[in-house]
Formats: C-alpha cells, structure tokens, sequence
C-alpha cells in the first residue's frame, strides 16, 4: 500500500465508522475543502506570514487535504497521477523562458 | 521515494526551475489554497453535485493539491503523519455513539 | 428608496429577466459569494496589496457584493440593520480598552 | 447621508475607536471577505438550503458586508455605482435571449 493509499484508507474507516459516506457528496465535499481552507487563510489573517501559528496550521491543513483526498476518492482520481498531469499542463502553459522569475498569470505573459 | 515524497519533488522542481520560490511565503500559499478551492467550488455551482465537469474537477482539485502540498513543504509537516493526528483529534471530538448518522458539529452533538 | 432597496432591486430586475431565480437557493448563493470572494483574492495572490489591479477589484467586488445583496433579499434581512446588530456584538466581544491596537481575537483577548 | 453612507460610517467608527486601521490593508480585507464568507458557507455544509440556522446566517452575511463595505471605503468606491457598472457589463455578457433560463457561465452559451 503507497502512502496516499494508507491516508485514503484511514479516512475511508473513520467516516465509515460514523456512517457519513451519505453526507460526502462532491458538492458537499468541495464546501468543504473551502471552509477548511478558510479557516486555515484565518491563521495568517492581519498578520505577517511568519507569525501564524504553526500548530494550528497543521491541524487545518490536515483538514484541507482530508477532504481534498477524500473527493479524490470519490471520483476514482489517482492523486499522484492527476498533479503529475496538471504539472504538464502547467509547463505548457508557464514556459520557464517567459514564467521565470514573475507572478504574472500565464494569460499575461 | 514514498508516493508523496515523489509529488513534492516534481512541484519544487517546477519551481524552482520558474524561480517562483520567492513568492511562495506560507501567507501567500494559504491565499492560493483559496482561489483554487474557490475555482473547484465553482464547478458546482448553481448544479447538482453530479453534474460537475469530472475533467475540470480533476483539474482544479490537481491544483489544491499542489498548493497543499507545498505548504506543507515549507513548514516541513510530514503529510500523512498531519492526517493521522487530526483523525485521532477528530476521532475525540466525534465520538461513532454520538457522531453517527448525524451531520451535527462537535460542538451541537 | 433607499440607495440599498435601489440596488437590490436592479439586481432582481436583471434575474428575473434571465429567469435565474430558480438557480438562487440560499446554498448555491452562499457558494456564489464564496467564488466571487475568491475571485477577488486572487487579484492579490504573490503580490503586496497595492500592487493589485483597481480595476478588477471594483470588478469583483462588485460581483461579491452583488450575491450578498441577493442572499438579504432572500432572506428578508435589512442590511443595513443586520450590520448594525453585528457591531453591537462585536462591541461587546471586543471591548475598546482590551482590542485597541491589536489583532488578536476575542477570544484570545 | 444615504443607508451605505451611514453603514460605512458606522464601521469606520467601531474600528477606529480600536485602532485597527493599521491592519485594514486591501489585501488582509480581502483574506477576511474569504473568512467570512468560508463561515457563511459552513452554515450551509451537508445541508438542504433550508436547513441552514437562520440567525447564524445573519450573523455571517453581516460579517461578509462589513469587509466587503470597508474595502470598497478603502478604495473609494461608490459601492451602488460600481454594482450597477458590473450589471451593465453582465447584461452584455447574458444577453437574456441566451442566457434565459440557463445557469451556464457567459463563455459557454
């Protein structure tokens, strides 16, 4: 069992357990996603990047990527496969000869 | 090379070869997590949870991916290890004799 | 009419000329101000905050604005009230002579 | 003085009486607009539209406004005139002859 295969499954038992599966649709899912990713934009909310703290950060990051790995099961998508392609994708479209060294989106380069 | 360890790989790789380093502070990163949990919640909007474009959810949740796992990059957190201490966080808060079936915040059950 | 009774009725105009209100339950206009709001964020990811386009700023904070209102109107709430109530509670739960001058939440006062 | 004249002139009052104009930078207004609106959303998280607390939705809605209006007053936006300018560039975009009745985005009809 890869590593993502271990945190899927242990996501998989513990939602199971509590009988939620008919509460995890993908819309529901992707709220979810946004609310845990609000409240992890919270932590660094009025200050500077350094001064969030970090315990707190992990917890709603682990958040983040729950529901972020539990929507990829949803819809059968292998995690590692679908950053690898939206990487090509992103090399297309950020040539390192015009992206480098800019934040510019790639509809401004 | 675990799973992870590989996927965290290729997104430094990609920038660093964009230099993109220096835009990547941890407040930053938190504010990309958003607008790209935001494009995935757009998919679903105004629609019924299985009438998302699978192709585009695939491709924005690629994205809250990548950020996520950048984050966590550059705070050092062990991804999978983050997981399994939120589920045993969760797995106090949510209690199956109470939580199960039920949609209710730990704070209402 | 009130300046807010003239916008929200030029916002209702222009859905019930699209016949839109049938897509406006008050989940999906949550998820509307949500996609907006980060529509709007995005306008400042990588970047120091005056460095954000003006223009596309009145742009999309109109559009989080624009489902705000809606959502009032669907629930009859008097915007003009329902902010007055809210300053009324954060008064109390932040004191001027504990949050002067500080970020901190309430409940870390 | 119009309603939004005299919302904004309340929240103005409420935050200098605290001294928090020094973190009401654009770019942390914008981060609390995605705050506020990732609560508002959870009202609504593993719900029907109707089954989301209605206080607490006033509650959050109002949060929403508040930043919404002090960002608008940060960059002198006359909040009724930069709405009514988006519905006119709407109304160029969903003409109502094919945008009737459909909630597909203006790219797609």
């Amino acid at each position: 069992m890869t590593d993502i295969e271990e945190i899927i499954s242990k996501l998989i038992e513990f939602r199971n357990e509590r009988d939620w599966e008919q509460f995890h649709n993908s819309k529901d899912l992707a709220l979810a996603i946004n609310v845990e990713a609000g409240e992890l934009l919270e932590l660094f909310l009025w200050k500077n990047a350094d001064e969030a703290n970090k315990e707190k950060v992990k917890e709603e990051l682990a958040d983040v990527f729950a529901f972020a790995f539990l929507m990829a099961d949803k819809y059968g998508f292998d995690v590692k496969q679908i950053i690898i392609d939206k990487i090509s994708q992103n090399d297309e479209k950020y040539p390192t000869v015009k992206a480098k060294g800019t934040a510019k989106k790639y509809n401004e380069l």
